[in-house]
């Protein structure tokens, strides 16, 4: 528990599951069974009856969706998180993950747990205020890749990007600390030519190197960003932990974008975690300023109204804590970016991979995507 | 990349996976994209030709299972890893968990890999050393519980365990920092009871807390269990994040437990990983020297075929790595406790919680199952 963030006595969290069950009884048998499992982990004869009482969860809703189908709310006392991000996870889903057929779609989360928790360092206006250009519009971002290229054949790549006026560029999920281009010698040699481009051109672009690696060099890795005068990185919080992201948030000063890999495994569609969940609620309360998701419409199989769920998760009041950038990839090209820049609205980053990387000429392409986004304004084409 | 482990310039990791799909084209094109996006993540077309060689996941093989079932086995340079945690997990399951139909369901491991992580560091033989009461036979495990109760009351069950000559005593998962019962004053307080049990009945126990919570806060647990003269620990590997378990392996001399909280989360029926390979390959290879799944026949809808192939991954020889402990727990009761003895063998650990907490006499029955295991002995039942 962080200094000053004492649970308030009372206070509770909610969670949401649908569970597939036959019947009404069963229904209400699995999500006592859920209470139980997720907190005192023992059959209700082993436990007192006062810790019964303070502990365990409550089932407070029960709804039928359908044949088989129900919605469960439970709450759970919010101290016994105790602050922490692994706990957090244990108790939403940890014993509960090897059931089948129970699935959290909703949080409703005590304002005790946001302010320990603490959520986006810099938010929606944050980094915007990074990025004054880009006023009332979208955000372009690009990936540089791949894995493989040399740490100056990345800063070439990120120079013409950023020639092009781009707003964002990230380094590639898959870039860690190889051999063939070391964090620290990407970095500077990234930074140094994103520096480049705007003295040329006046553009100004914010470099996103990805964070990863051994926890212990997490410290050491901050302080290079740093030394280089980079002020964002992307977390892989899937792959590197999430409790890295709750990390890097409350102390590196850093914009933090947070990259999708490895959470499509929590997505079953009748087990597991909902995806607006993960991305709109956890990420944000974790403390991502943006959240990377494979968009619909791409190679990735991924409905539309999944990721507008996401979106306005990421955007909705949330007591205090700061709205995060839905960030639109995967799926968005550049031919159909007008397209889902009217449909997102300003308040989205886009980010185009692959298919700008197919352009005959980078720069000039960059160019134009900007001027599509600038074109496009605040307007959102319902 | 660990100094002293650089990667063998030609060695390859190999993963399987099972893919759902139509026809053998979709199969080999569904390949061959997973050998794209999980290096490159690029189309084709803008990879130049020698990275296509060097870093581009192969097609090694491809098996029909089945209508609409095949297996590929694809594989990777295994210096792309770099040696760390979560490019391991990006590159075995990263971008793909986003598709749906694609199944991780085995691994096979270079020497570099094997020897940058370096597998256990007690294993199956090390931690038998710190019990040598137990030599040749299964071991029994059990969890002091619930949340909620204080340090000296979970201190005061633990005497009672030890008392009664178990082998391990384990925090429960959901003990981390909880004010009720907070790290610190848990361990202490429960060790020195331990203690107290080996002299008053010379009782061998070895105690588990569970370390948890901030991942910069783990060096100042891992002092204070050293502290405590504590040689062994309990890690929540999926809610802390899997890098964790291997920083713990590395740097801590304790003897490592995972437990499986939010595990079953990846574990879908055609989309995932397959729990043999996480429990059995993943764990074990990061550090794990005791690996605590959900057994068949309890609360959880687990097959006992799952179960045998984890204990057979865990055990099997693999290199450098020592074998590590299957720690059967979740489904094996009081009663059933001798008929999984004679199932899994001497090399298995047996945890009980609720059943053995109806007892009426908790040390006494606890002395009952160690009979029962020492009574079994190394023989096993086909």
């Amino acid at each position: 528990m962080s200094a000053g963030h004492e649970p308030v006595a009372g206070e509770r969290l909610l969670a949401t599951y649908d569970l597939v069950c036959e019947h009404e009884q069963d229904a209400f048998a699995r999500a006592r069974e859920i209470a139980f499992e997720q907190t005192v982990e023992l059959p209700e004869a082993c436990v007192p009856p006062a810790l019964v009482r303070a502990v365990v969860g409550h089932v407070d809703d029960m709804v039928r969706l359908g044949k088989r189908r129900w919605r469960a709310t439970l709450s759970y006392p919010a101290e016994i998180v105790g602050g922490e991000v692994p706990q957090l996870l244990n108790l939403l889903f940890g014993n509960v993950s090897l059931f089948t057929g129970v699935r959290l779609v909703d949080l409703v989360w005590p304002p005790s747990l946001l302010a320990a928790f603490g959520g986006p360092r810099f938010g929606i206006a944050g980094v915007r205020k990074l990025l004054p250009q880009a006023d009332g519009r979208a955000l372009l971002m690009v990936p540089i890749k791949p894995i493989g290229l040399t740490a100056r054949e990345l800063g070439a790549l990120a120079h013409r990007f950023a020639r092009g006026g781009v707003d964002l560029i990230k380094d590639d999920n898959s870039l860690a600390d190889q051999a063939t281009a070391p964090f620290a010698e990407r970095v500077a040699r990234v930074a140094e030519l994103v520096r480049l481009a705007h003295e040329e051109t006046g553009s100004q672009t914010v470099y996103i190197p990805h964070i990863s690696g051994p926890l212990e060099r997490l410290p050491e890795k901050v302080a290079i960003l740093k030394r280089e005068g980079v002020r964002a990185a992307l977390v892989s919080a899937f792959t590197q932990g999430l409790d890295a992201l709750r990390y890097l948030a409350q102390s590196s000063g850093l914009a933090l974008f947070t990259h999708p890999a490895l959470s499509g495994a929590f997505f079953g569609r009748t087990h597991g975690l909902a995806p607006e969940v993960v991305y709109g609620d956890l990420l944000r309360v974790l403390g991502a300023d943006g959240v990377v998701y494979a968009n619909a419409g791409g190679r990735f199989p991924i409905e539309e109204a999944q990721c507008e769920a996401t979106n306005e998760r990421l955007r909705r009041p949330l007591g205090s804590i700061r709205p995060a950038f839905p960030v639109a990839g995967g799926g968005v090209r550049v031919e159909t970016l007008p397209r889902w820049a009217a449909r997102y609205g300003p308040d989205t980053v886009f980010l185009i991979g692959g298919s700008l990387y197919l352009q005959e000429d980078v720069e000039a392409a960059t160019r134009a995507l900007v001027q599509a986004l600038a074109w496009q304004g605040g307007r959102t084409v319902e």
